[in-house]
């Protein structure tokens, strides 16, 4: 068992070539043979299979043998955790600039009221 | 101006490694000058000055020099366009999971109602 970092390592590794991106795009739209997967993209056989032993070690996609033909299937389960590991950090970060943001409107707020008692004075 | 796929590219390849993804953990809390992102870091400081280029390069963090300090910040633009590249993906294979439970389920009735026919009859 990979530990949370590692796993990261991997995924974000595997999602970081647009050859990759493409086999995953593709196998968005369902289970593909190897053949299948190889035959849009520009590139090898061989190549191929290297990029998608990236995508099974990264956990990403899962593969199945039955008879003769190996089926690819997308894991949605290390999708989602590359997606929450990003969205876990926009969100704090956004957060901050929610309360920097009260912070100044709130600051401005006694500005304009300071302004106004000493125009009234 | 990268196209999109050379600039997830970089952005993924940025986020591939743990001590990166500390650097982004600690600009989610705020600005940060280069030497107090070193020092949680069990680097070196040329090496934090290594990923931190990484970072820039892949349009994830900005910098800026103000008199002797160089400020980094985060740049939320970029890690959106990351995390939507995946959600984008992950939602075309739910989509497609959710398609087919539903044509196993109306199958499942037809089923049913061929069954009661059946034994109607």
């Amino acid at each position: 068992m990979l530990n949370q970092s590692m796993a990261l390592d991997l995924m974000f590794q595997a999602l970081a070539d647009p050859g990759r991106r493409s086999m995953l795009e593709r196998l968005t739209r369902g289970p593909a043979s190897v053949s299948e997967l190889a035959k849009p993209l520009a590139m090898s056989l061989p190549a191929v299979v290297q990029h998608l032993q990236v995508l099974v070690a990264s956990g990403l996609v899962k593969t199945e043998k039955v008879g003769r033909v190996r089926t690819c299937q997308l894991e949605p389960t290390a999708l989602r955790s590359a997606e929450q590991w990003i969205a876990d950090r926009r969100m704090v970060w956004e957060k901050r600039l929610d309360r920097l943001g009260e912070y100044l409107a709130a600051t401005a707020d006694e500005e304009d009221e300071n302004a106004k008692q000493a125009s009234e004075r």
